[in-house]
């Protein structure tokens, strides 16, 4: 099947579910990134136009690892419009991509570009099967399942489902480990957990909430045109 | 694996999750029923001895269809204990069926038995793996998994996992209609559903929330020592 | 008084409160509808243009059995706009019915669109009594009572208050086989319910849960500008 | 119709519901108290026996200006029991005054005899029709409706019905007036309200929150085999 | 530290934080208010631009009682708009003052001006120490804390903190006063209350809650990247 | 002030907030300890009444690095009676002590005895200032303000306050390890982490949340009767 994961920013999708999306390249299934944001500005001190490259090839890097493929949409951070152009877009992608798991940010995420990536793909996804909105891209006949992924450390998430990534971590770690503009920042609170350091706590904690050594949390929320009778997760 | 469902009365396990036990037995699992009370003032206009032995012989009865074993644990309708005697007792039949997987009542159910026995079970739960109460049984090593199960007419329960009963619909309905004293019931009220009535339109209902024509709606809460990362319903 | 049900597409109203606005109707009440959306997409195979005048024609013929008058918004099917031009045309209609009752979608409903009109109606039930936001229609003296309706299948729905629309029935069932084109649908999954029997399941269940033969459902929320100390309902 | 009002201590009710007990008897109604605890230790520095028989006059005084009778369940403040005793106790008692409307303490209310009295009702109302538990009086053929009433100062409280006790505001007055043995308490903080000025503020609060000058606020929970079609408030 | 209170319309700081800020003020700390509509539309009768002065001028005076400054984003009332440029317009006011605390209106708060400034100002705390996002003040290295600030007669809003402004309560008194616009407004409905005592009314209520005799109620929703280990409010 | 902690088992109160006690005791406050069960089925293959000796010791040891007292109420683990002879008994040591804060279990921990300490706790505080219910220490004058502490791994916690415990990690460390018959558990489950590990990740955890090296977490629950107007936390 096709797994489409949707991320605000480059490294969002490796640091919340890269296991989980090992798992299913590993198994077989085609993987897909959805990059919202370029993410130019979380490259400090580097110019913009610079900063959107190095941060697009180090989404491309990850992604090749477990061999997805990467849709750039290509918005400033903190740039998604209030207008429905970003979600006719986002809509384009998924029906393009035709995925049978959606993967995202939880609404309850305290970035506002999680946020707002949150409620886009919640959107898109409704309207995915809306056959009078047209898009280059065919209607799709049945909504794909939409699960949210963990937020940083955990906060106001509350978990209903998990993937053992005991098998994955070095993977996962691969992905994350190719966003060098991101592993290279110095904070200056010297507590400020790195992005790596925030990855290794909770794949450790969510791992041990299930019984494993490593794990990813999702929360699937039931809507009466997404619900599953089988387990869509590995 | 071993299926444990813990239903309040007589009848309450076929009428909220028969279908999905009879999935398991299906599959090759072996199924147990434990049933809280006696269910004798369920029969009306009935002695009470009298009526406690006919409900027990229909529990039997529908068990018997998929080859289920039952424990009657044999308390009064309304009369389960407040001090700790139910839950030991309950506590040595989990441990005993050393069960994957109980079902049972939520504490959302509007019947007094159903929240008590709802309580009862997540404690009894909790206390399988705890090695010093010691009952008949050993304890277990691992808690199994907790799904709670439908309310009657789906009031104050949000589902978020379901059970596709489409093929085992004629089995559920036989299962339910071992219970005489209760679809023999007439109430005052014309506009009152009969049992039987309650379970077509649950049935139904749950079905077109998920996309089948019959299904079976459960929750699971995901707590720390009982969260899986496996589907364990059928 | 004046009633005013504002629906999302042609045929919400009539699905989700008919019955309830029938039984005013007969009371001697005054009744309106607002429809948002043209509903033009929801014609299948149908030109827009051709399917938004089905749809405006479907709409004039239920609202007739019962002798309610209608408006229409003409936004096209997931076409409100982010901005408040939809928000400023509806606030007019409001002060120009200048209603008792406001039924509406509820916040919760799984549809864009019904979603989004939500959020609409709530916004202009607070400022049809804001002086200084000039309309045609002057500014109303008090707010309008709110209800939500029912949602499909009462999915994310607790209702608090239900209507007996057991008298109506009929009424309703001849006000929603008016929209045609909506009850000819042909869906690909033989399981997916017809808009009729969604109608017939809901009056049927809502009906059980107040013990009456058919009722529809609504919720209240309390707001110091606009809770009531009688009923409103019929 | 018979209303009967549940109170934890004497006062309670007629600080919580006096003015639509007052309605309810100037429309004919007729009005019952049921008393849990006996007040005695809220009576400072009078002996047990005497303040037992102050606050049951009280009570009495109070119910007589309204022409209503008086069931003291007796219990020691603080004394409710755990086991079933109270629950059999209150079940005789609401299938006696056999109502229509039971009003009592919501299970948020931070006193903890007001909790324990909600839990007594809920169930007490819950078990009021079920054939085979025997008291005294025959079981009801239909639960009454049961509406929890406001808390000291409305914290934890968010009620979804008023009534406008306007006109009997100072039948209110005089019924709380009858408990001299509370209204006459000192307190060391001089900040810490007199229960006569909770009552002023509550009820001018609630007042403004419906747009009468003075209200009690109520709370209706929906449940299946209780929720009504039309409003049993007066 | 530099506190700065957010309201929508020219006296709502006063009304809901104003024995707060003159607390701070009185502690030596620098206050600042910041004003998102012009107020204009609220005193009835009068031109707008007059009196968008009057409001202007009656904030000034209140804010000078205390020592405070204003910021008048002058946007009109009902007029947020629904891009990102009244965001961008509040970063900029809060990375100038550079506040430690921030404090502005709940979403739960029933008025739509007020909601929309709520979400306004999370986004903007959020956005305050993003590098990226250049205005002309340079980004803050700490986000502000943020509390809510209570609602008109407190409903839909639960405060987990208090402040104590017996000391400040003529203060706070004189700083309404300040807005004639608004006292002196005579409203149709005689019970409803005017501007001074819905602030009369809180103190008090609020007082009554935590002990004092007048005190201010606030909410404080945990963040990581904002929760802190003190005490922030006086 | 003095200071009063109250753990289900022994090790619970240096688990989840040791290092706020050892602040309290370093800033010169009486810190007592209150400990429910005697934790003799919690040291594998140790006989009961040698367990007990063990464990009482255990406790003694630790919280003698921080000068505090012990009250141990010595009830069997998962023996706390459903009656009021635990609540009683715990109501005498809470006045005994006379504290200003109480710390305990949260009622959404997922142990059944912590559950049940938590609600023995909320009760008994309320009844602290009940002048009729007579124990062998007076009533007191003002309730105690009660802090829930955190849980096993956070899981269904949302904590409101934080305490910074950096300077005092090693004392809680050193409580910890006092706890040699929890220490030296040896588990089936490779993966099941230790005491000191769970303790150890918790405060990273709980640190980097709020800014800081080591952290521990707290929820307050505003209540009208223990509603504080300054921190009362370190």
């Amino acid at each position: 099947m096709n797994v489409l994961a949707i991320g605000a920013h480059p490294d969002d999708i490796e640091l919340f579910c890269g296991g989980t999306l090992a798992r299913y390249a590993q198994a077989g299934h085609s993987v897909c990134f959805a990059v919202i944001c370029d993410g130019s500005g979380g490259a400090w001190g580097v110019p913009a136009e610079e900063a959107r490259r190095l941060r697009e090839a180090e989404s491309l890097s990850a992604a090749s690892i477990i061999g997805a493929t990467v849709h750039h949409l290509g918005w400033r951070n903190h740039g998604i419009p209030a207008d429905d152009s970003a979600l006719l877009q986002l809509l384009e992608v998924i029906r393009k991509v035709d995925p049978t798991v959606v993967i995202s940010h939880a609404a309850t995420d305290c970035y506002l570009d999680h946020q707002r990536t949150s409620r886009l793909v919640d959107d898109a996804v409704s309207l995915s099967t809306v056959r009078d909105i047209k898009t280059e891209s065919p209607w799709l006949p049945h909504q794909p399942g939409l699960f949210y992924m963990d937020t940083t450390l955990g906060l106001s998430f509350r978990p209903n489902e998990y993937v053992d990534i005991t098998s994955v971590i070095e993977v996962k770690r691969a992905m994350l480990e190719c966003h060098r503009t991101q592993t290279s920042l110095v904070f200056e609170n010297p507590y400020e957990p790195s992005i790596m350091e925030i990855m290794e706590m909770s794949a450790f904690f969510r791992g041990i909430q299930c019984g494993v050594q490593y794990a990813e949390a999702y929360r699937l929320e039931p809507r009466w045109d997404r619900t599953m009778i089988w387990r869509l997760l590995p």
